[in-house]
């Protein structure tokens, strides 16, 4: 066996442990009684011990330089890069420090659950302590193995080849153009107006609507499954990709464009290159890129009219009871490009939503640079909300800070993957319209052409090209926001 | 840190492993879309084998032999006593074997779920000669470590300190009156009638009748769920334990039964020493205990006149539309004691039962002592059919030999557990009685008496003592069927 082969097999092991840990993460948020959260919290930090002395076991460096003196095809040496790349992240923390913020993660972010409906900062806060002070722990030691600041560090895990530096350019160049169009869109939808959901829908009518969308952007329900969560997410594996949704029977609208969502992370997974499955070459290119595809499907395609239409007809069928004037495409359309200030990140509309994440940057950054403390955050907030959106979120920490999971197991790193992913999407869709006609793939209901050019230049390519080498050869230029600022005036002017 | 506190770390770590198992099996069953299972089975036996690996750890015998040493409690010693006995079942076994079997086990018994619809026995029996072959090979290497016969080394895994040879005397026992018993009874109830359900009893509400019945046995939802499998199971961990049902809208009585069946075995687990969570002395005792308490939740309790009583109140409740002398305590109190001669093991009455546990018996240790081949069984099963219970099984694999999961993964030896379960849960009443009023509990709705009777004498013991010690202990004897025989005659005659 070749020294390539030999680290082949080990990243398969390695998979298959993170196979069992991405299942029983999904049954802890979607299915687990919280009276199993204790032992549950046990066995996962176990696993997270395991998988990090598997990704950091002591053979691998010699291995890693006997592979790159072997022939291997550019396909294989893409592989042996990514390998190289999660070794050398993986191996800069120490054990101990890995199981501590697995656990203090899971105890923070299970607490939190009810902490958050209780408006808990306090309770919050004393759990959150551990979880800031390990990440900012395992942050300054990432830094100083790469050379870089604490924060762009932890940034690197998530979107390989990006730093504040490069995220500033392109945040401010937003921050030019969007006060300014808020408000341009806020004056001209004033005079419009929106028929909100009333009455009850109920789960089990919104979770039938979910699958016939589901349906429609042609998810494979034989590789995966629609449940529910607090928090909605993708989890899972490639070929078991567990999507989550939570329902209000006050209105449908939110959960199902959330659905569409996911669906677009969960096509990804299912469209990643089944020979490489377990491979780290196999796996999406970042948390940008995924982010991407989940904003293609529901920002580029979801919010189009001939979408909205669709939507239209199928929400009829399940609530034919509703109010018809509520269901139609026009008002559909208007309740899903609504713009307003608001608090909720992820209930936030397409043009406000950047200022959401460029306020958790901020703080973010800061606050793993160590320049703020922990308990700076909910005033930090406030005074972010006031200048980006004009809102205030003094003593309001379940809508302020304690909103988002990320940060409760220590995620920090990862917001900014939103923005970038809301400006891959629109330069995806400027280069896809050279070849393909979308609005009337979309009209027509069968939407294989869009899907066929995502698989083609994004899914099918894994990891095998870096993502700025990804997104020049599907769109013949590397990411910058003029597309996206072309598409928000575009829809909303 | 004394050799044996090195040992429990060490069992502690195994059972974290465990757990993550048990989760992501639970959901290979109850969840996982029929395309997640290639890559699930691969993850699952690579965690077998990591399992394995910890079982059989090679510093293992020096820390036994240092443990024997130290000075230890009577709890400390049982502790020990259970561990050396996983490890000595663990260590004569290769790894390349254990991971074989797992392997070939998941491939069968996956593909058994269609196959077995299909009454494909020429498509099983290709996947099921190397489970049998594995199972065999499995069995030769413990029985030669033992001194036992094959077979008997293959029972003790299910049921330790028994074998064939008492087997025998029980089922011999069982055997002298039980075709005599069955022939009264068909005699005796020939002259009855029974209202069978018709119509449709929608799964929405057959769902919530069992979660009321649970709520009635005292089922603890904060560390535990329901849910739907093809083969009803109690699986999970003891702070979540996760039971599941299969409803058929033609009728709910099977179903609510089965719930009843395996909310015993659920509590039994709930029930389990706390401090002694993740040891081998804190587990279940075998499985003839944990059928002993299903089916003391099932025979004993769920069949007695006062429970029924409940259950006819609970399902009035949920089937408003019903038929309510379908739903009468007489009516369901014959549904649920009829007698009848039938194929189908999981849906045989109390009565006739054994019979199905001693065909397969029979037929399982011919198999494993190598004295049969696994194509011979399809006749056999026939044969002992047409013998016991006058029925035919000739080309009707589905109804015959395919009917059960248990061997699909090569679970052989697990089978007499069942019969086994039943005589110590006859045996267990008895003693319960002389100081419990069980009917009168029964009756009042608050069965906490007998909860309480169970989780002193068998819940809280854990693996503490063995089977005969526990059995001795709670009823004054060792097992024997004279209870057994005289519930039956009771309650049918």
């Amino acid at each position: 066996m070749s020294a390539f082969q030999g680290l082949c097999q080990h990243y398969k092991q390695l998979s298959h442990f993170q196979h069992l840990g991405a299942i029983c993460g999904w049954d802890q948020a979607a299915m687990m009684p919280s009276g199993g959260n204790a032992a549950r919290a046990e066995a996962m930090a176990e696993l997270a011990l395991h998988i990090h002395k598997l990704a950091t076991a002591p053979q691998l460096g010699e291995q890693f330089a006997a592979a790159e003196q072997e022939p291997l095809t550019s396909s294989q040496q893409a592989q042996l890069r990514e390998m190289q790349q999660s070794w050398q992240q993986a191996t800069v923390i120490p054990d101990d420090l890995v199981q501590a913020k697995s656990l203090a993660g899971s105890k923070c972010e299970h607490a939190w659950r009810t902490q958050r409906a209780e408006n808990d900062w306090q309770g919050f806060e004393q759990n959150w302590a551990e979880v800031v002070n390990l990440s900012q722990q395992e942050a300054q030691i990432r830094a100083q193995a790469t050379g870089t600041t604490p924060y762009d560090a932890m940034l690197n895990l998530y979107e390989p080849g990006t730093n504040s530096a490069s995220l500033d350019v392109l945040f401010s160049d937003v921050k030019t153009w969007l006060p300014d169009l808020i408000n341009q869109v806020l004056h001209k939808q004033s005079g419009e107006s929106c028929i909100m959901p009333s009455g009850t829908f109920a789960v089990a009518q919104q979770k039938a609507l979910g699958l016939d969308v589901m349906k429609l952007l042609q998810f494979d329900f034989n590789h995966g499954r629609l449940d529910e969560s607090m928090h909605p997410f993708c989890g899972g594996v490639a070929s078991d990709v567990r999507i989550t949704t939570r329902y209000d029977e006050a209105e449908f609208v939110q959960s199902l464009m959330g659905i569409v969502h996911e669906t677009g992370h969960a096509r990804y997974e299912q469209g990643l290159p089944k020979a490489l499955a377990g491979m780290p070459s196999g796996q999406a290119r970042s948390m940008g890129i995924h982010e991407s595809q989940s904003l293609f499907f529901e920002m580029q395609v979801g919010r189009s009219e001939g979408f909205i239409s669709h939507l239209s007809g199928l929400a009829k069928n399940h609530f034919s009871g509703a109010n018809s004037e509520l269901l139609s495409q026009q008002n559909l359309q208007r309740l899903y490009t609504r713009v307003q200030k608001d608090f909720i990140r992820v209930d936030a509309d397409e043009l406000t939503y950047p200022a959401h994440v460029i306020l958790r940057y901020e703080i973010e950054r800061d606050l793993i640079n160590g320049n703020i403390k922990h308990t700076d955050v909910p005033e930090l907030w406030d005074q972010k909300m006031q200048t980006y959106l004009g809102l205030s979120t003094k003593d309001n920490y379940r809508n302020g800070c304690m909103q988002d999971i990320h940060w409760t197991d220590g995620a920090f790193g990862y917001f900014p993957s939103y923005t970038l992913g809301a400006m891959y999407a629109a330069q995806f869709m400027a280069a896809m319209q050279q070849s393909v006609d979308v609005n009337d793939a979309v009209a027509s209901g069968d939407l294989t052409p869009i899907f066929n050019w995502l698989a083609e230049h994004i899914w099918s390519k894994g990891s095998l090209l870096t993502t700025d080498e990804l997104v020049q050869q599907a769109t013949g230029e590397t990411l910058n926001a003029k597309f996206f600022k072309q598409h928000l005036q575009s829809r909303y002017l």
